[in-house]
């Protein structure tokens, strides 16, 4: 085990954040090279979206994928969040994996091991239905690749019931933590354990619906095994 | 597998919470007792702190704590989130499980399985130390229970660069979802399958840090195990 990862530098690099989107504390845990921050959302099943509603911070969880140098997340025409994101406000989209408990000799250097990518802008919303399709097309793809064209095809009222807005990955910054604990010299003789308990989101065994008939097997989730270890 | 849950009556409940809390879409999935809520923000290793910072929206990860109606997070003195939270501004503070991907016949009846919980309001910082000590040791007990005492005790240095903020479960609320895929008749026999593939967050093997020289074993996280099925 090794310290706190260094910030990689491949990738094409968002080299001038503006200064809201730069990591403070810890400065060492920050990135802000593409590569990690897409992997980053990519990895994450989920996000929340930090938005104004009725001029009070929310933050709601959503399924999120990304396209290119884009965010996307999609929800009912319906609701608050959809038609607070429409209105034009500035969001904060943030997925947070969680990659181990961090034991130390000390409670104050107890940590966890995480990647969490936060984007932030004013989302736009996907109008043009064929767009829309694509859009969800893609969703489907992150997790499922293969699976789209085998569905029985959207309709026209499903879409205009769905809203898919997108943001763009300009201001946006990573913070990762890994590696084992770092206690003083003078607590490591102190009698407990420490270490890293590693945590990991799998994927069980696949519960068939009742109302299926059919044989075919449930889709694998490859996804979630390209993950770092803790 | 049934359809949705139905709200729980059983515990404590939050028979009226302010308008803005109460969940509006999807009405049925929603959930305002002490249990469930407590529940999910119990299972969660992280939740997101939505606050203002520069008057824009930000969802920060933390981890988190609740003990009886009161959640509680931490973090550095120098953090932005602790010093926007301090200053009094609203917060929500949303706890999210993602319990298993819900694949139907079509794109627009795939969902997920999740548990998620939201709390509002101003937060309060603890500031005695002893207050802040035991709050600390109920963090360090919500998952390790038995650890605290076996730590070399906290400094009062530690103590003083360590915020506390408490936020009182008053406005609060659940939205779950649990079972399979609901497909119009119409859409049973299209040749695709349809079921629900489960997710769990997990322990892996410890990881005994390189500098750990004794015989000690690693604590078990009992608490993720305790979790509802898919």
């Amino acid at each position: 085990m090794t310290g706190p990862r260094p910030p990689r530098t491949t990738g094409m690099s968002y080299s001038k954040p503006r200064p809201f989107a730069r990591v403070r504390r810890l400065k060492d845990r920050g990135a802000y090279d593409a590569e990690t921050i897409y992997s980053i959302f990519d990895a994450a099943t989920h996000c929340h979206v930090a938005h104004l509603i009725d001029n009070r911070p929310v933050a709601m969880p959503t399924l999120h994928w990304r396209r290119g140098d884009r965010l996307y997340w999609h929800g009912s025409t319906a609701s608050r969040m959809i038609n607070a994101n429409r209105a034009g406000g500035e969001v904060c989209v943030t997925a947070t994996l969680i990659d181990g408990f961090v034991l130390a000799r000390c409670g104050f250097n107890h940590s966890v091991n995480y990647r969490s990518a936060m984007c932030f802008g004013v989302a736009e919303e996907i109008d043009d239905p064929a767009a829309k399709g694509a859009a969800l097309e893609h969703f489907m793809e992150h997790w499922f690749p293969g699976r789209w064209p085998t569905l029985r095809p959207p309709t026209r009222k499903e879409l205009a019931a769905t809203s898919v807005m997108s943001l763009a990955i300009t201001e946006a910054s990573a913070k990762l933590r890994e590696g084992g604990p770092h206690d003083a010299t003078s607590d490591l003789s102190w009698p407990v354990w420490a270490g890293v308990i590693p945590l990991t989101v799998r994927a069980g065994t696949p519960i068939t619906a009742e109302d299926y008939a059919g044989d075919a097997k449930a889709p694998a989730i490859t996804r979630l095994r390209r993950k770092s270890g803790a």
